[in-house]
């Protein structure tokens, strides 16, 4: 349970019996003493500590590196799990870092508040676990990702506990709480946060859309985000993923059959092509009149893209099927069918682009393997200046190749994509060690010394999830960065960055 | 002119003749590469680098510490001064860093954007002072903290040349943009900046309302920030700093007069104390229709709390005057009185104590003191979950007093009064130098710990703006934290860490 999290390459490695560098020992805490005294132990001990929520994480942001010889303790935070008190005047909630999904949720609406954080994970994961890899959710547009909505915090590290004042906004230096939001337990154990809640809506509607194309599909969900209209969700499918959403439904009545046959007659006359045709889904979130108001704006849109309002039923049928979607990773593995997903965002300008290259990079690895692959989009989340594009990918190998290299040939073709293309390396999924590779090729080599130096200033020992986001260093360099500048300029200086500065000429600025 | 910034004690020290450590040599490089050429001579030479935009710093952030043996190099980026590019499709420009902020809006509006930025300081700032400063804008309510609207950015480093992508969101690890955000030069020179823009709003109207008492219109703020309202701005007098605004208008018209008495005369018979009431201005942005129902949305809330529409009139000579408030600082200066700012911000539910702590705080040093003195403050941004609060103060202080002593009297009182009141250190000013010394008590111990690591670590020379959010260690330190780690402990740890988790336990959260 407590090994590693639920990406592709766990679930293959797990099937196999293949169960890594498990922990020595897995503590179950009950409150933030006892979390700082565990982590003083692990580090008397020189233990690594490896804080654990739901296990949901699909980047690999949970399991001990392979050749590590120190002890590793798993702290599962899951007794962490109340919300302690809110604040109705200021809308803030001090929660427990350790409440799963829905649980939070339930505590949130018994008092009238809702969190409105729900990832395609929400019922596997933590609060604390959203935060510590920058998540974002389904109804983020409106809500904020998890970096908006979370304000104060309270993180045990090694120097002590770190307390971030929950402010709504503050220009004293570089953004601690920034720092402890994407930092996968690299900085310390989160237990408490101050998060932004919202009284539960009076109306909430989520309406299905249908455009003609994925391009035109594209440019109006660009043109609600640079409207004066904010809905609260902003979904459209290729056509790849309409089609495998209309392939997955419930099992038609004669009445939707007779309902189909019907649109699609009527989308023939109009001139569409139905295998080019993609499903949106836009909701709606408020006061009766805001919700009617936002959805005139909207649709004005829509329309203006040529897209067709399809009714209610969709997206009422997608609200409820919303979290079951992953299930199918299980069921197609069952079958030797590795399926997996990976996230980018960009302008909206590189969307398409992006789009394209990833799709070819997918096709190309399926040519390459020779073995059959479907790879489907949707655009989740939209901001003023791009949105997150969401891929979902799966390969059918035959049974003489390794599945899981195969899937691995397939993953790196379109992570290369992203970052080849301008896009970034995960919008919301963190990078744990499955995406570590492509870090100094997305934030740049300048970046990843940054994080560097903020990991191992604030952990020399590296007992804190050693490994994640940024590789380790062999042990003996931590020390060289200062004792061979100390020794070879007079200004403490290390070598390295004259080189650095050197090589910067030859730089070009990113697409 | 490039030794330092413009804040009180800069201003006093100046019209002193006590110039302080000034740069030895000010260089305005055109080019990144010429900044790129510069930082590697000043490496090689082991010099201090100040990045210097528009020089309206007033915290400190500018000038050379006043020890400093190293030669010091002010590096000017005003030549840096174009709007590279608009992408109209994903809304973002490319923007040079030292582009002063009238000359930003002329190039965008030439082509229909604005940035929507406007500090006080505006006409004597830059885009790249904004972001080393995480600065605000008095339509942040609308357009974002400047933290909100800086999505790509180009950095010259130690390391080489930080590129972050201009992607809408991104979950790789602790957010660098964000560590660039506040970083007031210590990690490099900003040389480039991709920026929301906007289509320049059809509407544009600020009106002014009064309200019967300051709690009354800290709650209409508070409702309206809760509300489906977005305005764009959101003000808010205290019931002093009222009374400055109508003592410092024009000279009233014959007709001003009968229509302020009639105004008067009308209040009074409604039951309002005029000693007690609060200006406020909120600001409405877009479409004709859109500014009608935000209009609409927030002028019940006014209603709900007491407050009354006062019209346009206010509101435009407000946004006319709106830079010239603070040259006010000078002309009393010329009289002997120093006068200056503070900013905070807190969560709702806190606003009113915070305010009367630190009203407190300002009058009980004005009598420890035994000088005249005034407090006055606006509330200035609204946020989910709290606001900023602005405040002015004055004294008077008679000859034999040192203005600058008695000044830093009542400047302490109130940064002490934020931090003891759970707010922060700065909403929108900054650390520099003049803000240092509360840093731990507003981020925590571990908060300043992490800022050091970074600092630290991606330029252990302290050749960039040393001294600067955090105050420099002995240069011997810095080296010690490790070697003295490896020395005394088998994993490489300082010994600092346990002693500071020992300390943890009798620690208490925030107010």
């Amino acid at each position: 349970m407590h090994g590693r999290g639920k990406s592709l390459t766990d679930l293959i490695r797990q099937r196999r019996g293949d169960l890594g560098r498990l922990p020595d020992v897995v503590v179950r805490p009950g409150t933030e003493d006892e979390i700082a005294a565990i982590l003083r132990a692990a580090f008397e001990a020189d233990a690594v500590v490896i804080p654990f929520g739901g296990g949901s994480s699909i980047s690999g942001s949970l399991e001990a590196e392979p050749g590590e010889t120190r002890p590793v303790i798993s702290i599962d935070l899951a007794r962490l799990n109340r919300v302690l008190s809110v604040d109705a005047t200021s809308q803030l909630a001090r929660v427990q870092a350790g409440v799963f999904g829905p649980d939070l949720e339930r505590q949130l609406n018994a008092q009238g508040w809702t969190c409105g954080h729900f990832p395609d994970s929400f019922t596997h994961s933590t609060l604390g676990g959203w935060i510590a890899t920058r998540s974002s959710g389904m109804q983020s547009d409106r809500y904020g990702d998890v970096a908006e909505l979370t304000r104060g915090m309270r993180v045990v590290t090694p120097s002590g506990l770190l307390t971030v004042r929950p402010v709504p906004s503050t220009s004293t230096g570089p953004s601690v709480r920034e720092m402890v939001l994407g930092s996968e337990g690299r900085l310390g154990i989160i237990t408490e946060l101050t998060i932004h809640v919202r009284r539960v809506p009076a109306e909430r509607n989520i309406l299905a859309y249908l455009f003609p194309t994925w391009p035109a599909a594209l440019a109006a969900m660009r043109d609600i985000a640079a409207s004066e209209a904010s809905p609260s969700v902003t979904r459209v499918s290729d056509a790849p993923e309409t089609a495998f959403s209309f392939a997955t439904r419930n099992s038609p009545t004669p009445l939707d059959r007779v309902k189909s046959a019907a649109l699609q007659a009527f989308l023939r006359r109009k001139g569409w092509n139905l295998e080019a045709m993609c499903l949106s889904f836009i909701g709606y979130e408020g006061s009766a009149e805001h919700v009617a108001a936002q959805r005139k704006l909207a649709e004005r849109i829509v329309k203006r893209h040529g897209g067709l309002g399809i009714g209610s039923s969709p997206g009422q049928l997608y609200d409820q099927k919303k979290f079951d979607t992953p299930y199918i990773r299980d069921f197609l593995l069952d079958r030797g069918a590795p399926a997996d997903v990976s996230e980018t965002s960009a302008p909206w300008s590189e969307l398409q682009r992006v789009y394209d290259n990833v799709r070819a990079a997918g096709h190309g690895a399926f040519d390459r393997l020779g073995v059959p692959g479907y790879v489907m989009c949707h655009l989740s989340h939209s901001y003023h200046a791009g949105a997150c594009l969401y891929f979902t990918f799966a390969i059918n190998p035959p049974e003489d190749h390794d599945a899981l290299e195969d899937y691995g040939v397939v993953k790196r073709a379109i992570q290369q994509a992203f970052v080849d293309s301008g896009a970034t390396l995960s919008h919301h999924h963190a990078v744990g060690t499955e995406h570590a590779q492509w870090l100094e090729e997305d934030i740049s080599i300048p970046g990843v010394a940054m994080l560097r130096a903020l990991f191992e200033g604030t952990d020399p020992g590296a007992n804190l999830n050693p490994g994640k986001i940024v590789a380790a260093r062999p042990r003996h360099q931590t020390g060289e960065t200062i004792s061979e500048g100390e020794s070879s300029s007079s200004n403490g200086r290390p070598g390295g960055p004259r080189s650095s500065l050197d090589a910067h000429e030859s730089s070009q600025p990113p697409a």
